[in-house]
């Protein structure tokens, strides 16, 4: 498998399970998180799926395309260490949904994030809300939903708050 | 569509493109050559496809992730409106197979390197060669190939040598 073939693999995994979790959250109440801006593709995708939610944006910096950077309000730029604990008061409301694809070409920093997603999100996140992300969290009260279909078992990871 | 949508299209329409260049250049000798290195997928694609072939990458600078470089004598660093015309003693003998993606955001900038692709290209190219591109080129002697299956048309392009 190239690394043309994982990528294709890995993109089309995240929409399917982004498009999944659009029927999930339908009635819960909140806005979105989306951790990692990178060049915008799935802030646009999330904002085409979820229309009437508000949608906060965490990154180091904004790189994204023009057309896909959210408004100042709604970009919350600097380390997700740093931004994450504090962002209950700025995004208004516990969020319905959280999707995390920040994975680094460091398997040590990653690991570190994802440790660090697993204490710091559930704090933000409503009743019944989901948590989506590209590698496992370890987060009690949360169970790990089944993946659409054609999504492997391990290459994304649905959570719902019971 | 969404960019996410629009993306996984593009990809998979290359990749899609890139295989069924495998099959029809396999009797035309020669190395081959990417447009654009980028983070190195469609190189590991293309060495994965063809591993006895010789790979020469043009592009501007190395961005890609370490295990998808080729080395230094397969690297051409620079602009290729400079590298890519005196590219043939480098590269020893005309290719079978070019494979140019190289857009921008910018369209005027596209429209140009299209141009200049068409007239440059083609002097680097083995007797039934193929140049696959993301954009259209105007070149006389080459005809515009069938696309694979689930690709529409316009979305990518596949040119033989006649």
């Amino acid at each position: 498998m190239s690394r043309l073939d994982s990528v294709i693999r890995r993109l089309r995994a995240q929409r399917a399970c982004l498009n999944m979790a659009q029927g999930l959250v339908a009635g819960i109440p909140g806005p979105l998180l989306e951790l990692g801006l990178g060049n915008g593709r799935t802030f646009d995708h999330l904002r085409s799926l979820f229309p009437d939610r508000e949608i906060f944006v965490f990154d180091r910096q904004v790189a994204a395309h023009p057309d896909c950077v959210p408004d100042d309000k709604h970009m919350i730029i600097g380390d997700i260490r740093e931004t994450l604990p504090a962002a209950l008061s700025r995004i208004g409301a516990p969020a319905a949904l959280a999707h995390a694809d920040i994975g680094t070409g460091d398997p040590a920093v990653n690991a570190e994030i994802a440790v660090f997603l697993g204490r710091a999100l559930p704090g933000l996140m409503a009743p019944g809300a989901l948590i989506l992300a590209d590698r496992s969290l370890a987060m009690t009260g949360w169970k790990e939903l089944g993946l659409p279909s054609g999504v492997r078992r391990g290459r994304y990871f649905v959570y719902r708050r019971t």
